[in-house]
């Protein structure tokens, strides 16, 4: 029997952009293009706090078309909130939907798009073996998506992720006509964003980007056995190269003056514009174990609140992902050496060489996350020792993103990581 | 009264790509993803003769699709040949359309797309004053483009060029509808292409990513009296300089190897990344000069015949755009002198400085462009100073380049280049 061969294809897609100051005054505009007559906006309460949701729908309606506001989106949602949006969405037709805020706003948007087009609950659409995996069979209606956070990348993916309560873990939906039809970046929308909101959005592109760029290549994984049914992520690739080390570049460079000064526009409009690169530029290249590793954090933590955001126990997406990453990319050093020193360089600026070894990143990232007030550990989330072998089934559960770890990933290996980062 | 103020905002959009080694081979499946029964593939009789567009109806074949091939398209498409092509398709029903081929192909194929699922006749399409601007208001069926020069980007453009034969001129089609469904890249269809035709695409390559990267800056152009009319070319933006920098790496990298030694498989795999960063990156930042001088010198010209292109009198897209590139940028360098000796770095490898000044680029062409034996004058085609005038009346009618020229441009300025270049 001989080897599978390696792949030698990879994909790319991403949806429109309309990015720039000023540009959600387009949104009127863009929706009667669309002949919408009746929109939804979807926010959540923090988010609607800012006036933003309300100028969105001034504007709508400014464009002779109905316009309604759901504004109870929660933050890092849960299959109970997002079935609390869909039975309120499901009361009335829609011709189009708008989601104002972060990843959970967006993603709750694409779970209200698809299940009042389509029948059935959301479980029947996630990804198996936790859902039934099954395929929404015909359109859905156009969504604009107006990232407010510079972080979430959401904006360009398929991708819906959601807390099973009942289960402790974070599950997907998956599918192509899940994307938004447009992705409309202001990033005067991002100057009201708190400063911790700010670093957790931002360390979720940063991470976006170094698990894109250290991701398995494209070409050093086995052909699949259907190319029709080739994996939603397909590993790093010429394309994604760019766009990551890009954004490296940006987050770098402006990440901690839009955490310091929220009003300083040239870094706010640099960080949106590093979002943006993730999201369009790198999207389905694959995030790997930082990712993997938030799911369980996130997911099974109890009790910690974070400061910036509503007053309810739950980890940051972001802060879940950044937990990690540091142990995580001294592990995956030996992998690809001269990538993991180039990042260090994009982020910092500053020289390193093999001398300088699997710690050179982690050096930079915490450094960086000491400087903008991130959590230093996951002790901070009230973690222990004795969490590790949990954590660790969470994390094994996420095969989406072990598919694209660089190095073979084992309980011990997972362990370890979690055991650094304590 | 006030200055208008700037504009704040660029728009991107590109469609999904397929990118890689054999990834023609699942144009079969891609077809029956989208539920196509009968399927029309379109070619030109060079490109038949490879042998690609065979293989394509045996894949589309094989996934239990009904496929036939239309192998008449004509290189630099006219008016004429464009009816022809229309008329043959309008006899049957086509769920959806495959482009294997140039630009020339592409854009038949759009104009196909449009015309069979939509009445009326090109010229009703065609952007005004030439034609009447007419708008597609349904949809069009999936296309497919499989471009096989690495030269033209309208795989992920919305745009259609012809040349209008009665009026001696070329016009374009643009609608977002027309813009393919997928680009699906696969290098090993550009090995058997002639040398001649590999180095005039490349040579469209360069010049979209120099038109671009000195384009007019969106931001210092007046904000468009309804922002959903903006233009098409948005002029250059902070997303399509990073593409813009990569081609002009990859083209100065690989270009003369891909035209010297067509079997150079690592020059065609570059070559064809090159193209497809034109395409998904920067295809709508705008070309300015050198294409609007290249549709009076493809349309005026007489007589001359290309090597390596059918036995035909016409001038090749990119030896018209490439025939007045030095002269222009010679001529732009004041707009931005920092950009245009950047341009000459990343071509060349060199470093060049202000000392070296407007002619560092022209020099850095001309070089690359006698490495590649490309025609080093227009007077090679058969134009002199006597044609001048009636060129400089089809560059001046070109508005949608004219708009991102990066200086003002005049009748003596537009004289001078065309003198300076032949």
């Amino acid at each position: 029997m001989t080897a599978p061969a390696n792949d030698t294809v990879f994909t790319w897609a991403a949806p429109p952009l309309k990015f720039g100051l000023g540009a959600l005054d387009e949104i009127g505009g863009e929706l009667a293009a669309s002949r919408a007559r009746r929109v939804l906006v979807l926010t959540d309460p923090g988010v609607r706090n800012t006036g933003i949701p309300a100028r969105v729908q001034d504007r709508i309606r400014a464009a002779g078309i109905e316009c309604e506001v759901f504004d109870d989106v929660a933050v890092e949602p849960t299959d109970v909130s997002i079935d609390l949006a869909v039975k309120w969405a499901r009361e009335k037709d829609w011709d189009a939907f708008v989601a104002v805020g972060g990843g959970s706003t967006i993603d709750t948007a694409k779970a209200v798009n698809l299940l009042t087009t389509h029948d059935g609950e959301l479980l029947d659409y996630v990804t198996p073996p936790i859902g039934a995996g099954r395929v929404p069979d015909g359109p859905v209606k156009p969504l604009i998506a107006v990232p407010t956070t510079a972080g979430t990348g959401s904006e360009s993916t398929t991708i819906c992720v959601v807390d099973l309560l009942s289960m402790h873990l974070k599950a997907g939906v998956s599918h192509p006509r899940l994307r938004p039809t447009l992705a409309l970046v202001d990033p005067l929308t991002t100057v009201s964003m708190p400063s911790q909101v700010t670093a957790a959005s931002g360390m979720d592109v940063l991470s976006h980007a170094l698990e894109s760029y250290t991701a398995v290549r494209f070409d050093t994984k086995p052909a699949p056995a259907d190319p029709m049914r080739r994996p939603a992520f397909c590993g790093s690739n010429p394309i994604s190269d760019v766009w990551c080390e890009m954004a490296l570049k940006l987050v770098g460079s402006h990440l901690r003056a839009a955490v310091h000064n929220g009003r300083d526009l040239d870094a706010r409009y640099q960080m949106a514009l590093a979002s943006t690169y993730a999201g369009t530029g790198f999207g389905n290249a694959g995030t790997h174990l930082p990712h993997a590793n938030a799911y369980p954090i996130a997911g099974m933590a109890q009790g910690y609140r974070a400061h910036g955001y509503p007053e309810m126990p739950m980890v940051p997406h972001g802060q879940a992902v950044a937990a990690t990453a540091p142990a995580v990319f001294a592990w995956t050093y030996p992998a690809d050496p001269e990538r993991h020193l180039r990042a260090a360089e994009l982020l910092s600026g500053a020289t390193f060489t093999r001398t300088d070894g699997a710690e050179a990143l982690p050096h930079v990232l915490r450094e960086l996350m000491a400087d903008i007030d991130m959590p230093s550990g996951l002790s901070a989330f009230g973690y222990g020792e004795h969490h590790i072998e949990s954590l660790v089934d969470g994390t094994l559960k996420q095969t989406r993103q072990l598919a694209v770890v660089p190095r073979q990933l084992d309980r011990a290996a997972a362990a370890d990581i979690f055991r650094t980062s304590l």
